[in-house]
């Protein structure tokens, strides 16, 4: 395994509110409102509210523009939501969330035309028209986000250079349109990674793009959720995507057991007892989670919350 | 953090029948019975059975000599069994199970008192009738255990050259005594671990004893079991103890969600994912857990076993 130091400081970024209930049944705007709040209170500069996808497909997304509507603004907090096509870029804009234009290509053919209903090569194409839309909102691409980066259970693990490859083909598609994103999220989508392939595809993707960050959106699905930010950390990749309490779980990953995005504030106290600052309090992230419990009903894989501190000894 | 190459093999020591069902209601011996001889058939080589322990404080262990006797032997595994005084070494050794004589000492002073009812210098000093115990029998010493190598609830996080200090003590009463171990286990005995804890432990006593073999038994109390595995795999260890499913918990650990060991078949998952052989059947691994599942009768922390195989893609 390649090794960088990790780095001095992370940014996690709250998927909870949107992921999170994707997977939940329903939950009333007020509730999620609640949790949004309580979560701008924690030191976390992004949240991720609301999904503008058909909600005849996830019906938990219908409250998209009330949530949006709703939220307490934070003047440090960007209050985010994802779409995955123009029209659902239309409603976000509407809605007046924060916006973070981006691209999406899928390493997985099957989740590609689960998820968008087009194949890998169809999604990749139809990626230039949303920039030309972006374009004419005066709005420049920054982010692209790699699906199933790591494999999933319809066509099984993909080698790191097949994932390299798909990215090229959607740079040069970012490329022909005078686009380039800042950040590629690398996204783990039904947990298929392990810390070697995580450190592998970064290792292949920082020396062939050395300009661009690479983010990672991370799901616990075989345990090795924690293993796997820890690899991500000593190849300096300083940007996350968790969800408080470990809520979530893709609904098109074909995976009924499908375990939610690594958890929120397991990873700041891994992170923060290894002295990586994530500008995080552990006491208000845990008060969320356990909001975050008592809104879904069952229990959630998120382990600090229940097993609380160990403070350093003061000898 | 520092980082040797991955090793090539690993061996997971199984403390699901041992550890795991200490912190279970009572269970009838057949079924452990029943556990024991499914665990042997899926590759383990050691699996620790009993703990020989004050039946008035740990009622489950009980059956400890009933469960010797009834065990199916095979040939490649060494069943095993634990003692923390003369007392139940002379209960193991009439038992007639596999003997690894060991001594122990616990970097906190409370579960020194907790676990063994002696203050952390006395728990040491109390080793040296341990050993000669031992010799009276024709048997070497072969490992010591550390217990709370990392921090405990009561006292905090300790740094690792507190750590190293009590390893230090402990060798010099072994010295005393013409012994040394031949394998040290680091016993995170309540998850107060994290990756550069781990990493920065092993470093230091790696350089201060090149000689001993250096071994972890990890709890996932905090979520970091895995991320710990990593980093003690990324320091050259090739022994973890691990349990079933992830059974297990300590009840002396002061800790009432104190989780059980590093899961079994989750650590044998991602190592063989990176490439490092564990010699065990992952698919009569899941098949152990879920007899350990219906065993217990509540959900157990397995990820594994609840989200199957992800093959390699045939491309």
């Amino acid at each position: 395994m390649s090794m960088h130091a990790l780095p001095p400081s992370v940014i996690l970024q709250e998927e909870g509110p949107r992921e999170g209930f994707q997977s939940e049944g329903p939950i009333p705007v007020e509730h999620k409102l609640r949790l949004i709040n309580a979560l701008a209170q924690t030191g976390l500069t992004v949240i991720n509210c609301a999904s503008f996808v058909d909600v005849r497909r996830v019906p938990q997304m219908a409250d998209a523009e009330a949530i949006a509507v709703g939220i307490q603004r934070h003047p440090n907090v960007r209050f985010t939501g994802i779409w995955l096509n123009i029209k659902g870029f239309e409603r976000a804009l509407s809605a007046g969330l924060d916006l973070t234009p981006n691209v999406f290509a899928s390493v997985s053919e099957t989740f590609a035309l689960n998820n968008n209903g087009r194949n890998g090569t169809d999604l990749i194409l139809s990626q230039g028209a949303m920039m030309e839309r972006y374009k004419a909102e005066g709005l420049r691409l920054q982010a692209a986000h790699l699906f199933t980066a790591f494999g999933c259970p319809y066509e099984g693990l993909v080698t790191p250079e097949r994932t390299v490859e798909v990215l090229g083909q959607l740079l040069d598609v970012c490329a022909s349109h005078d686009e380039r994103p800042d950040v590629v999220y690398l996204c783990d989508t039904v947990g298929a990674a392990n810390p070697l392939s995580v450190s592998r595809t970064l290792d292949l993707m920082q020396t062939r793009w050395p300009d661009l960050e690479f983010a990672l959106h991370l799901h616990d699905t075989r345990g090795m959720g924690l293993s796997n930010v820890l690899a991500g950390l000593q190849m300096g990749v300083r940007r996350f995507d968790t969800s408080i309490a470990g809520l979530g779980g893709c609904p098109f990953a074909g995976n009924k057991s499908a375990a939610g995005n690594v958890c929120t504030e397991d990873v700041a106290l891994m992170c923060e007892e290894m002295g990586i600052s994530t500008g995080l309090d552990l006491d208000r992230l845990v008060d969320a989670a356990r909001i975050a419990e008592e809104m879904v009903g069952h229990p959630v894989p998120g382990k600090f919350m229940k097993a609380g501190r160990i403070r350093p000894r003061i000898t």
